[in-house]
């Protein structure tokens, strides 16, 4: 057996989505954001939440400001900021003082602990940086502040002046730090030697005291198994950011990271009871953040669990092990039979089971929706990655489906160059229950703008669509005839919560939209219906 | 220090992207997507490249019979397919004989060797499946064509039953395969148990016969680090995809374990030179795959080597191990700072150099040129596949260019539901020395539309455009902001001898249409006004 005698019962997780995923390019938080990704970490159970430094800019202020007011989380807050500058005192420092104005529970306090940094890049003497850990560690703890020490570039500092290293962490812990947190900061170092220093570390540090952290960047593409490496090695404290974003190649992905260290070594990380919301956690923050989640996310991505080879799609319907890792639901995600013709009658048949139960591959409807998928696969449509297409489809092949509207014309006008801000105009005219809707649109583009003026149409009949908007949009042009080539375009809306995804082809770029945006609409209408009936 | 004493010096790499990578929900190669990948491959020296089963549909026959006429690549190409059925023998096994005509010098073969799916899925002896396992390796071996043997779900099996999993390995060996590939085909083993395992499979076989191989999937995300692994524990044979695409959540990410093998431990995995190549490589198989490349992508992701501004730049002299892991020339990527170097400089150096022999680095019209192309690449240009419109933007800023024609209105218009044949329209106004040309065409859709009006108004005073057509058109969406997004239009035209392509971005798809087609018209034009001056 592998030696996992030193693996701990539990982790503390810290998530510094606010913080090092702030860092992240094209990421930026409003006071707004931030507390709607502190709400969601906050209801999965995340012990701590670094938000930034309230003395950094006046969002981080107000953000701190405003959470002292609340205090209606049982997550805590973490304010993040560096040790005290060499020349001051703690009472003097401006950068301390705000950090203690935040009037959190626990700070992060980061600090160098590299030699060669330490003399070349902060300037001061090895015994002057030690003094300056201590001295900033002992001023919070000593005002009843929680202290997790970062040690910035631990893995180089190590390697370079091991006893060094050792001194700033003996001085944290002496300091009162309640865990040194040893960061891999640039995510050059491999997991076997993140196991080995950690254990190192932790064999200096008395754990019953001051744990050993780790925070770990994916530069090298292993920082989930560097972190997987140190919680082996002992180390009871991980920080990272859901959905992994952070700089560069981003942090430790805790939605990777938490189910294998909680569901595989059985080491809590989150109470048991909130791990099947962790797909929707993730999910959510990716919205907040307005990036879109890889499919192939581990665990929480709509892909993870996704079935597509004909005979692996049989497997799975013969026993579940063969092909899934995890149960999916036990992360709050679900497994999926792509629909296409090498999969077959199965996958068919577990769709048209969401609707009705009581169908078999015997009966004439399975044939007919399946002839017809695959007439349609031939013309261009890909069902996979399109699932709500796929169940109005069997919907309207079942007789469930009503139109929800008539269209009587839509137009799309571009010009160029154009007047005013907008260079596509859409003009509609639908129909519900016998009443005119006439309305149009300008937009940024003709899909755009399209997009819009149906909407507008709609959400006169339909309010409940408000809550819905468009989240993701994909052209791909099929055969290679030019202009008149077939696109098929992908769309994916979302209400916040759930997200679908429809698909429209043609070699009309307008109307294959078109189709995708009816579809994208009706969608969340038609299962209302079926639920209330 | 770790014990690195089994790691071999060098590992093959077979990458499965035409075989498990088109496995990946919305992934479709057509032939010529096949060509295009295995050409990248060969390009950067990947010795095996598996590229599906010619018997399992007519794409792939057709795609292998092609191959055959061409040999054309040093790449070693495989066909893939299962071991025998029970009750027939080789010569008689319709997919063994499909394998066969596939004619490739390597052929890989599936096979279990988890005792449990032997009986329970294949519902054979597991006498019947060693003797499957045997007689269709020896088949081949036989013939002259290497075997590779990929043992499917390797883990559950050995944890299973090691004795049964162990004869399996030791038949395919001596059978002659050259190389056993340990599959994770769940993605559900842990790092510690595949080095583990792989460690006990490597004592079991003698490696001047029978390499060990090994083939992960990333659902637990780390699919790197469990190849890693094998490879410390003496694994000579590496399986993945580059860009790590594949069912569910994925392959091991070629691009991340080739830099991390070759430069982190020297363990060569492809041509020292071809290295640089890397990042190119990677986003040229992207974009055949139509996938966007994750921005934070380890090694070739566009944000893998971006820093933050507020970096000092005498500290990036002074040490650049203290933000970045690898130098980024290295694999090909480049730092991105306040102050960025642009990734073509050499080659728009080069550009200008055909036009203007005279200009050095240092003439003001070349730093010009550089900081327009850095500003269009930052708007979402992408010139690497846009040579046409990379040259006529040269010849613009080295005032060369006039327009050919002025613009004076372009409008296109879609209405649906439609009455005749075609549902778009456009008019345009255009001048050409004085005189006006006013003309209107119908389309299949809007771009269709457009390009039709657009030529008959320009062949009026150039008539020699009449022997040119457009050859290709792609949509890429840059960024996902719903409809409103930013999207590429890559044009590819011909005369039929010659082939350019040209490029536009907007917000409107209808906008960066234009500017292609504009370019795509111009440059022919361009090219005979250089040559007649």
């Amino acid at each position: 057996m592998d030696d996992l005698s030193k693996m701990p019962a539990f982790v503390d997780i810290l998530d510094t989505t606010l913080r090092d995923g702030a860092q992240a390019e094209g990421i930026s938080f409003s006071v707004n954001d931030k507390f709607a990704v502190l709400g969601a970490l906050s209801d999965i159970g995340v012990k701590y939440v670094e938000a930034g430094n309230p003395g950094s800019n006046p969002k981080d202020r107000e953000f701190f400001s405003t959470f002292i007011q609340r205090k209606n989380t049982s997550t805590t807050l973490c304010a993040f900021g560096s040790t005290k500058r060499k020349d001051k005192s703690c009472d003097e420092d401006a950068q301390i003082q705000s950090l203690l104005s935040a009037g959190t529970k626990t700070v992060v306090i980061f600090g160098k602990v590299w030699e060669f940094e330490v003399q070349e890049i902060l300037r001061v003497t090895p015994d002057e940086n030690i003094t300056m850990i201590a001295d900033t560690i002992s001023y919070f703890v000593s005002r009843g502040i929680e202290v997790i020490f970062d040690a910035e570039h631990y893995f180089e500092a190590v390697q370079d002046n091991d006893g060094y290293a050792r001194a700033c962490l003996t001085a944290a812990q002496a300091a009162g730090a309640s865990c040194v947190c040893l960061c891999d900061t640039n995510g050059a170092t491999m997991p076997e030697t993140v196991g080995r220093r950690v254990a190192e570390a932790v064999s200096w540090l008395d754990s019953d005291i001051c744990k050993v952290g780790i925070h770990c960047h994916n530069d090298s593409g292993v920082a989930v198994s560097n972190t997987l490496a140190a919680v082996l090695a002992g180390a009871g404290h991980v920080q990272g950011t859901f959905n992994g974003i952070g700089e560069r190649c981003g942090n430790t992905n805790l939605s990777t990271i938490i189910p294998n260290l909680q569901l595989k070594y059985g080491i809590r990380c989150i109470p048991e009871d909130r791990m099947p919301m962790l797909t929707t956690i993730a999910r959510k923050i990716a919205d907040i953040e307005n990036v879109s989640l890889s499919g192939n996310a581990p665990f929480v991505g709509v892909s993870a669990f996704a079935h597509k080879a004909g005979m692996h799609v049989d497997a799975i319907k013969k026993n579940t092990k063969t092909f899934e890792h995890i149960p999916p639901e036990s992360v709050g995600n679900s497994r999926r039979l792509l629909v296409s013709e090498i999969a077959g009658k199965a996958a068919i048949l577990e769709l048209i089971h969401k609707i009705r139960p009581d169908f078999d591959k015997a009966s004439p409807e399975v044939e007919q929706v399946l002839g017809l998928v695959k007439q349609m696969e031939h013309d261009g449509y890909s069902f996979e990655g399109a699932e709500a297409s796929q169940e109005l489809l069997v919907c309207r092949e079942l007789g469930l489906y009503k139109p929800f509207f008539d269209l009587e014309r839509i137009t799309v006008n571009s010009e160029h160059p154009h007047q005013g801000e907008m260079s596509a105009s859409s003009f509609i005219k639908i129909h519900v229950d016998g009443k005119a809707e006439i309305t149009a649109e300008e937009g940024d583009g003709p899909v755009n703008a399209m997009d819009k003026a149906l909407r507008k149409a709609m959400e006169v009949f339909y309010p409940e669509l408000k809550k819905t908007r468009l989240s993701d949009f994909k052209v791909r042009v099929l055969n290679h005839h030019a202009t008149a080539s077939r696109v098929r375009v992908l769309i994916e809306t979302t209400d916040g919560i759930r997200t679908w995804r429809t698909v429209g082809v043609s070699t009309d770029i307008i109307a294959a939209s078109y189709q995708a945006l009816v579809d994208s609409l009706e969608y969340p209408l038609m299962l209302a219906r079926l639920q209330s009936t």
